[in-house]
């Protein structure tokens, strides 16, 4: 498949794009837009494309393609965000001046960016204020006290201290009750639900339920597992559990309860009640994902839908957003009935986390120290979401903004059918975000008018926070 | 399934057995042991077999469950090593004395063991000799150093700090061709063979050649992948590459090369080169498992594979053997090929590993405590295995100890048609060892006179190896 690039091109940039062949093969995960990113990322790393390439108009490059331009444009913002690509007004989009060719910087991390672009890709908390000095006292604490099995081949539940301290703190912090022996740590939440979808397969589910806007890659691990997802249409009270009902293909259902993903509305108290009787009549379980459930604002968080009944919801939470993705290690809290049945699905490659760093984060937890570090990070969010608000208030009062009671993301409404535009003026200024419509379930049809943009204003550094603000304030003005 | 345990009991025994229900369910992963290991394990832990409670002779409970008692001993002696029995002369096996009832220790790691029990399993260094205040400084200089985005989501192949270390150290210890961005980092060897295992499947492999003695769950990890596994008869030379291509249906081949497993032969160079030769032909792979390629005794250490022809050999290594499988923590060398396919393969629950263990190993490699500490179990395990050897020799001359050039552990000989009895009679010492059976292929048709033990003398803590060797030695002895 080739495109020509030769389209017309938006404001303020020079000349026009370049002839560029893609190996598009859209069989992989994802769907289109990672199909896309997957083809560039590989023209660029193979040295097709060459450092300081232009490229086609997102527009062009759409038209040749037969894609939306909204797909092609988000598929360019990722890989700036990347670092692959670069943007700047007047110069339109082109391949990112890389210092050590080949290679050797190829599978970068996607949070590194080339310098002068900003940030506000959301699902990242601002990983600069990862407490080291903390982390390493636990660690020296937590090494130096572990006894020897901590060296060997672990227990596939995860280590007992850690398990011990999560139990302690998931009661207190978020109203689990959480036994212990049915926690199980895994490698962060991607890893939870991996293992949860093929015992709910290997129960006899077929269709998982999920919100109609979401994480793909959570939906594709699901379906790796050989589920089929269905949307559930999230409204301003979360999705309705009366859909769920008349629904007989739906065996289990995955929800984001406190703080729905990306949308940022907490599950309705009556649909949370609602959710978890179906759970119960229908002798399954919700999936709670509780990503972000510590960072709330304006009033007591909203406590785990686990609480309401252990047996019939599995949570999940993460260290990914109170302290670092890099981290790798989440948690299940289980009904007891599936402990078992998790463990033997769990494979010979995913049975043992590492044991030093769940020591390290047991100390960090019994000591106190996670609780410090997550309140000094709710100021921190709390401060970046008070000057987002007031900065669209100010500058773009056009925009309504959602979902910002929690969390590390919020929701900008934009004007109707301005999203695709957006996210690529957004790119021309360097600017990393994503659009609304890039977390819609592929059977949930587009709503007209739901143009937004999800911006993670969690993600940036301390300092770089301003010029992000300031780029994403540019970019709206802009449509 | 029920099996009623009065049968006759060997020799020192009183009493005879108890009336015993396992729900045995022969689907599981791991053949028959492992679902008679997961049965027994599952009745005491809930308690249905209370702890003192005496269990059928391995003798009885084979005959009435129509298993080779082998199996049953075999099984007895892993729940022992495990902590769920025990085994003392003159009581039978029994259901072990626990200090806290009830799941809070049901899934304590394989290592643990009850206080008087001795462990010589194959397949685990000796833990107790984790260098933790070497690793505490290296970590302490590492995350301390590391850029921010080692606390985000991170890069799929591994940090590039870890992915340069090991390149450098690869080829300077073992005689690897590595470049950096054909390193990929894993959850330690099993993970690295789960992923290989998709993209040779995908490749459309289907047959696997596998070593006649090797690790089940390895050879579990290519079967779920889809891939079958077909036994290459390992003899003083290891194995026969006139095998390999007398099979059209064999698409690649997964070797222990310097040191077979559990055998302890290394790969004869005719050999080497041969093996080669046919990857090369048929547009190919080695999957090289240098499990313990570090610890050799007599002579320079066996060079990698890999060396030969990086682009049709996989090299794969691990930290399990030359610092702790706690750390989880793992490596492959691809062809350049296979770098984006591999990439590909790895699930969204398998891509990034934790980012500041690997960080911590690349600075532990870098400032030279990975030699240090190789070289100083190198030189304990040397001790312990002329300890072994002529332990031995002076109290059982009619066993013949092979394997022992290099690794954690020897392959002792025994008289035909004792291996049974020998782990029997180890279980009845306390004793946690492995037969040579149990590594098996179920492909391989057993050789009559094979008889031996595998043992593990890397296993034990220094101070508790002593016992370990008397207990192995009063096993064969009493023979």
């Amino acid at each position: 498949m080739s495109g020509s690039g030769a389209g017309s091109r938006p404001s303020g940039a020079s000349g026009g794009g370049s002839d560029l062949h893609l190996d598009l093969v859209l069989t992989g995960a994802g769907g289109v837009r990672a199909s896309l990113v997957r083809a560039l990322r590989e023209a660029v790393r193979g040295g097709r494309l060459a450092p300081g390439t232009r490229l086609p108009s997102s527009r062009g490059l759409a038209a040749d393609l037969g894609l939306a331009r909204n797909t092609v444009a988000d598929a360019y913002g990722e890989l700036i965000a990347e670092g692959w690509l670069t943007a700047r007004q007047g110069s339109g989009t082109r391949v990112a001046q890389r210092p050590a060719p080949g290679r050797a910087s190829a599978h970068r991390p996607s949070v590194q960016r080339p310098s002068g672009g900003h940030s506000l890709y959301p699902g990242s908390p601002d990983v600069s204020a990862f407490p080291r000095a903390a982390w390493l006292a636990a660690a020296r604490r937590a090494v130096t006290a572990a006894p020897n099995d901590a060296f060997g081949y672990g227990d596939p539940l995860g280590r007992p201290e850690l398990r011990r301290a999560l139990a302690d703190y998931l009661a207190r912090a978020r109203g689990v009750r959480a036994d212990p022996d049915q926690i199980m740590v895994c490698a962060g939440f991607s890893q939870g639900l991996a293992v949860l979808s093929r015992v709910l397969r290997n129960d006899g589910v077929r269709g998982l339920a999920v919100e109609s806007y979401g994480l793909a890659p959570h939906r594709s691990l699901a379906t790796a597992a050989g589920l089929r997802t269905h949307p559930l249409t999230v409204d301003q009270h979360g999705v309705d559990p009366a859909e769920l009902r008349r629904r007989q293909d739906l065996g289990a259902v995955l929800l984001t309860p406190a703080h729905q993903f990306p949308l940022g509305v907490p599950l309705h108290p009556d649909r949370r009640a609602a959710v978890v009787d179906w759970a119960r009549e229908r002798g399954t379980v919700v999936l709670e994902d509780d990503y972000d459930g510590e960072f709330r604002y304006d009033r007591q968080p909203v406590g785990a839908l686990q609480g309401l009944d252990p047996e019939h919801v599995v949570y999940l939470g993460t260290a990914s957003k109170s302290l670092a993705p890099g981290l790798r290690l989440g948690w299940m809290v289980l009904p007891g009935r599936l402990v078992d049945r998790v463990l033997a699905a769990k494979t010979a490659a995913e049975r043992h986390p590492d044991s030093l760093s769940q020591l390290t984060l047991a100390e960090f937890v019994t000591s106190g120290a996670y609780d410090r570090q997550i309140r000094a990070m709710r100021l921190r969010y709390r401060r970046r979401r008070d000057r987002l608000v007031r900065a669209l208030a100010e500058r773009a009062p056009q925009v309504r903004v959602s979902g910002i009671a929690a969390g590390l993301h919020a929701v900008l409404r934009l004007p109707p059918g301005t999203e695709a535009r957006a996210l690529h003026g957004a790119s021309w200024l360097g600017l990393a975000v994503q659009g609304l419509d890039g977390f819609r379930h592929p059977d949930q049809p587009a709503e007209p008018g739901a143009d937004a943009l999800v911006v993670g204003y969690g993600t940036p550094a301390e300092h770089a926070f301003p010029a992000a603000l300031e780029a994403l304030c540019r970019t709206i003005e802009a449509l």
